[in-house]
């Protein structure tokens, strides 16, 4: 039996979640690797509090990370502590220090994840960080393992669980968003300021991880077109239902030989589209690819078995590693030099959602009118579906009818990957 | 550059296939592991057959099997010859020859697999066999990951695209049984005798695949509950979709305690089941373990390149091995001892199909006259939902039944994993 010595930098949900997935497991590890874990020290803002851990074995907390970073004896540290600068410290030195390291912290790894692979590579440890798109979906692997051999063309995913979740329930229950954000909230699904899910941070940082796997490219975040969910109305679900189409908090990027086309938005996709039966806090990423076509992954976006499910599977990677005496690698990612520009930027069929026509008499436009059903005079919001729109005639469009309507909203249709 | 050499059984569709990946995918593999795939030889019934590959390199065809499975250059081969006997004793030789293989035979896994997992640890080679069940979907290295630290409890699968096919082009466009065959035949989506396919063999071997890495447990295919869809009129799919199901061509297994419940037939799902909309030669499996809950995982069930992205894939995992002297390996399967029953010894609900009234004058009895409706007498098919039958109650009312309707068909609704 080879003893491995590990610590782990923060001790919430996902951390508690470690230990119990750890302790159930114990048995099983042993038999099958013959490996033992030695979770030898955690680091808390918290050391003296009272803990309620399904762990059977002796644990240090401490208050310092460096603590744990820097301890020789420890091989591998799990860091689910969050935040960026502090992370990103951590990291680095537990790197340093000649330890593998396993993240579930996606804004880091959005972020940083270059700089820190390549810091990983050179000290010749392990850096994996499956946890941080998707939950308990082995995503992250999968795309690593597929691109040696194939070339993966289009993503689409519903990656946050708090945005679907709202927009599932307000579609189902006709609850309005603030009545389902504080269902969300009193279920555990979204934080007491869910802000970062909502408009969708959380989603842009996981397309960020998703294409530096997928495309060895790192989106620029500050130019990503991001819209969150906090606009749609109860209206705006029922008029899409009426078209057959369902709107759901989407990230997307295509691939189109040197250039990648990037989304975080709702959009909207038909009822046989894989999408469209992704509900509550459920996730799913798409991937098309030259070989394969399309294939899809969908379960628990979140929750603390899952995210800990997919550390142990890091876990176990990076021990089969230093067992073999292979450390210094992370998920593949090819490197290429491609150009980025919103997937809005392409032709596109648009869902259109109108509110109440605007106070002041309006003045109609050829491009506009032929969009508008007759209803517009009672007053009542309209909704219709466009042909494929370029970019110019979308603005044009959506232009003319803001001077019409109050609250125009165009969701993209979505139809292929 | 390291050189690997490998041979191949076989050059059919997915044989072609891997050449034209291998081909595509050769700078790619050059550039990110260093490593050149030399394909030396090929066995194929008539070696002197002109044959259109997409493929660059040398390449010698032979009528002997023995040429490629002896050659002491040849580090791996890749079965795609099919049929049993010859491919298991053409396996055998070449894993008694020191060589790592790949087969994409589902029977000869389903009923050879642990003799030969056995034969190739004992000669420290590989033997891996992704493309075996669901096509290019990664299914079996994703079961064979999770199973060091989750417990996999259950498994629900559409894993045959011939039948998926013709189910669905029943449903959607309203023909026949025998139009919609001839149709999937055109389109070479079924084979020219289509009996493995459609009488649930196929199904029933992918899933003693799927059992062997989730439960480690061999399935006796001899008593596996089996039914095929051939007899499944059009009615009976508008008289689920009346119910608001759809019936699907399924593969079940269940984990409770020390039992394995299994089943490979037609059942009926609701709307929002994960299945409903897994259309087309689509194939799909979810796996629901305690950590991940359910996750799943669809794709091209099959297809030259679909399948050879799957062999590709093995061939990847053992080139790492031959490279760092690590080979012996196959998918972690656990070893447990676990009894088997029919899913159908559980109380279930059921979907119930009556034909046409029997012509004798029929015998009523209580078990049945509450689950039929007064359009009895009518002289028309009736459909009808039981509550959770047990198995006994079950029997009898089937029993009834069929004194009194020709053609009773029962499909067990599925609803959780």
């Amino acid at each position: 039996m080879t003893t491995i010595s590990v610590g782990m930098l923060g001790c919430g949900t996902v951390g508690t979640g470690v230990l119990t997935l750890l302790n159930r497991a114990t048995n099983q590890i042993a038999e099958s690797i013959k490996v033992h874990f030695n979770v030898k020290k955690i680091a808390v803002s918290h050391p003296d509090k009272k803990r309620n851990l399904h762990w059977d074995e002796d644990v240090q907390f401490t208050g310092e990370i460096e603590n744990v970073t820097t301890d020789p004896s420890i091989q591998i540290v799990i860091e689910v502590m969050g935040t960026v600068d502090q992370a990103y410290h951590a990291v680095c030195q537990a790197i340093n220090h000649g330890k593998s390291v396993i993240t579930a912290n996606k804004e880091l790894i959005a972020l940083k994840g270059p700089q820190l692979t390549k810091l990983a590579r050179q000290n010749h440890v392990d850096l994996y960080y499956e946890a941080s798109v998707g939950g308990g979906i082995p995503i992250l692997r999968v795309l690593s393992d597929s691109l040696i051999t194939d070339q993966i063309t289009g993503l689409t995913g519903i990656v946050n669980g708090t945005s679907n979740y709202v927009l599932s329930a307000m579609k189902d229950e006709r609850s309005s968003y603030a009545d389902s954000l504080k269902r969300a909230q009193k279920l555990g699904y979204a934080e007491a300021n869910p802000i970062n899910d909502l408009s969708g941070f959380d989603s842009a940082y996981k397309l960020a991880i998703l294409s530096q796997l997928a495309f060895g490219h790192t989106i620029n975040l500050k130019q990503l077109e991001r819209t969150g969910i906090d606009k749609i109305t109860l209206d705006e679900l029922s008029g899409a239902a009426h078209w057959g189409l369902t709107i759901k908090p989407a990230i997307v990027a295509r691939k189109k030989e040197h250039t990648l086309y990037t989304l975080v938005a709702p959009v909207a996709v038909t009822k046989q589209h894989p999408l469209a039966n992704v509900s509550g806090v459920e996730n799913s990423v798409l991937v098309t690819s030259t070989a394969l076509g399309t294939t899809s992954y969908t379960g628990a976006g979140a929750g603390s078995e899952p995210t800990a499910n997919s550390i142990m599977s890091d876990l176990l990677t990076i021990t089969h590693h230093i067992l073999t005496e292979q450390c210094g690698s992370s998920y593949n990612a090819p490197s290429t030099h491609i150009s980025e520009y919103s997937l809005l930027k392409l032709p596109l069929e648009y869902f259109i959602a109108l509110g109440e026509p605007a106070k002041k008499e309006p003045k109609f436009s050829n491009e506009a009118s032929q969009y508008i059903e007759d209803t517009f005079k009672t007053g009542k919001a309209v909704f219709c579906i466009t042909s494929v729109l370029d970019k110019n005639e979308k603005t044009n469009l959506e232009k003319s009818l803001s001077f019409m309507f109050q609250n125009v909203h165009f969701y993209p249709i979505l139809k292929e990957n």
